[in-house]
């Protein structure tokens, strides 16, 4: 049979619902799904024939990481400005953004390195927020990742060098032009309430309901943001998103870190996902979310490591470590987020909140094949008691040994398969000096 | 010449005091030291003649990294444990120790395990608290690795089977047999305040004076043990080891979570060394360590990763990652604690606690040839501003690619060259029923 795939002798951990994980485990793939899944003793010998066949033996396979909050374009100013208050560290990147970015090769550029980064980590969806996202999404498909994207709103002149007058049919196009492939999630992705208005977001939201796609936003990061939008709302970040009517089940909302007990219901009740993005938070100075507290109302968390200059990679391993470990610490409780939810926050979580949970965030029978093998004959990996505590205490990005979507191989023996990880990284360094001369010029 | 090695092309971040970074930069080893580092186009070609050559175009040396704090041979219970709240944690972690450990061969295989995961992940020394340390400084002279170990003194019957009665000949025999290897830092190290009484405390502290060694021990790591020893003597654990005169030049603290200003000025006026611990004391929900004040001191601050059932792993990459974002977040101020501090504190400061600031912690000629190569082909590692952000914000366990000790080459293109880690892994899976049964017996 074309197109079939049989991974052999692999402990699976699922990732759904109930956790489950199958020892010494196949699955089978069949055009781009996976067709089965259970106990290799169990596996029915005709499934098999002409397939093409891999021996997982001693590896886990269990599905990809769904990364809810990136900027993958911003790899290329990765490291370029640190350690500085968020506001001094923001001028800086936006000089550095503002002088690159308007090139779309650049955006393109940016992507490619960041969806490496993401593939060869294990990460197989990825809601990016960037300038120019027709060449994300043209980068997506050479690279093999599936990306949520769109068209970004933004009052002041953008990154890319258009105006908020752009933003519309930008998007529009985007809809239209991407809406289409299963590899694509299509959205509209408003920068934050405090840089568009209330009218744009209104639209924004609308236009993300015209074509049933998702519509993210930075939401309640910092303290400085929380003071500057009630300067100009009157209000609270999300009582200012709620009273506008863009909290819904298609709303993801990035960082929530400042927030009182009334908005994580105003959040809780209208269905709108959280993207939790603990590096980030912690790096930029933001602050702790208060996890628990989004738990404890039934919020639907996700994780994402924010873009490279406040990560200062896009590790979901990490970020998955982080979950589990920061809100025990913050809060001296060690029961605080398990590794199952964090676990969840990282796969099925994420698919539900891209209201995919039927396609992607679990290995179930009839789910598109985005899965990963992790090896596990590193010293770290040594005993293994628990899988599931071992991939979110133990396990790390250099673990990552294959990694499919939707049945097609995309990394091998830790090799990407689909882009040149050398060419990219030498047009990286070759663009080096015109971004360091951002930072030389007089401010 | 014989034993003479030359590395060149490399990109060198020697972590000395000024944090100087040499590119394009050549190495020179002999008889285990550095004979000689600086530009490419500077090395005298003489030097050359005859040694071994390596060409390490495109990549970072660095000095190895010193690992402050850690319990190597607990990595045999690596997820045994998890998601508890302390002490039910610490009684059923004991249960596990208490029938495995008095069996000096597994304590032997924990120790290879540990130590093999330290020098693939680039660490090069490490301190080390662990029962039957005889077993441990043996497997650290064949796996390569520094040692920093000696007699523990516990007052209750020890997970090694033996009692508080033999505790100070035990670390007797230890200083006489181990204390001559340059590759050994022999010390006494009592468990904590709370374990440990008052003339124990002193004997231990003696003994180390006697034979030069270093003084460590757990301290003021929750608020349990803050609770307990203040029920015990009637003052604070840092109050009541300064009381005791075990506070100085020669003493590391491990955690010290929980400190008043007080207790932050007597640790400072001492001299004594601190070992911060962020991932085990978020994972345990101990706390955060008020690192910034501790600088604020001058304390001097070193890093570690505590044992693999507090982290799971013991990666120092990840704990100089959170040493440096950690309090950014906690604080709020995204200049808490620069790059350079974190790098210093898995580096430069571990060796001023060993007493060791003229041999180990930096690339400097004189200094023992303890450096690890590192891997910048990885997409996260480009574009690349600064090297020393790039190592505290991107760089990780996976890209450590050669590591020297002495100039003795222990692991090369990831492999691990002095012990057979399939064959401990194997040992480990063995003994891993044997382990999960203390688990299931009755409480």
């Amino acid at each position: 049979m074309k197109n079939r795939l049989v991974i052999h002798n692999a402990l699976i951990v699922t990732c759904d619902a109930a956790h489950n994980v199958i020892p010494a485990a196949a699955l089978v793939v069949e055009g781009g799904n996976i067709r089965w899944c259970g106990a290799e003793g169990a596996l029915p010998e005709a499934i098999t024939e002409g397939a093409r066949q891999i021996d997982a033996a001693g590896a886990i396979l269990m599905p990809g990481l769904i990364n809810m909050h990136a900027h993958c374009g911003d790899s290329l100013f990765r490291g370029l400005v640190e350690d500085l208050p968020l506001e001094a560290w923001l001028q800086s990147v936006w000089k550095a953004e503002g002088a690159i970015l308007p090139n779309a090769e650049n955006c393109r550029l940016g992507a490619e390195l960041g969806f490496a980064e993401l593939l060869l980590g294990g990460t197989t969806t990825v809601m990016d927020m960037f300038w120019h996202a027709e060449q994300s999404f043209a980068a997506a498909d050479v690279a093999g990742i599936r990306l949520a994207s769109g068209g970004i709103y933004f009052d002041p002149p953008g990154m890319d060098g258009f105006g908020a007058d752009t933003r519309y049919d930008h998007a529009e196009a985007l809809f239209r032009t991407f809406g289409k492939s299963a590899t694509h999630f299509v959205g509209t992705l408003p920068h934050g309430a405090y840089t568009v208005g209330p009218e744009a977001l209104k639209t924004a939201f609308a236009q993300s309901q015209q074509y049933d796609g998702f519509f993210t936003i930075h939401a309640a990061e910092t303290r400085v943001e929380q003071a500057t939008v009630k300067a100009m709302s009157g209000t609270s970040v999300i009582r200012h998103l709620y009273a506008l009517g863009v909290l819904s089940p298609r709303t993801v909302l990035a960082h929530c870190v400042h927030l009182d007990e009334e908005e994580i219901e105003l959040i809780a009740n209208t269905g709108s996902h959280v993207a939790h993005n603990p590096l980030s938070n912690l790096k930029l100075g933001s602050g702790i979310a208060p996890v628990p507290d989004l738990q404890k109302h039934g919020i639907n968390l996700t994780l994402g490591t924010d873009g490279p200059i406040s990560g200062n990679d896009m590790d979901m391993w990490l970020a998955m470590r982080l979950a589990a470990t920061i809100h025990k610490g913050v809060r001296e409780d060690a029961t605080a987020v398990s590794t199952g939810e964090a676990l969840h926050m990282a796969t099925l979580n994420g698919a539900r909140a891209l209201g995919a949970e039927g396609a992607l965030g679990s290995i179930e029978v009839g789910k598109r094949a985005d899965f990963i093998l992790l090896d596990t004959t590193a010293p770290h990996a040594s005993p293994m008691f628990d899988p599931i505590t071992h991939l979110v205490y133990s396990a790390g990005r250099g673990d990552v040994r294959d990694v499919f979507v939707g049945g097609r191989q995309v990394v091998e023996n830790r090799r990407l398969l689909t882009l040149d990880v050398a060419a990219i990284a030498a047009k990286c360094r070759a663009l080096q000096p015109q971004i360091s001369a951002t930072q030389k010029e007089a401010p």
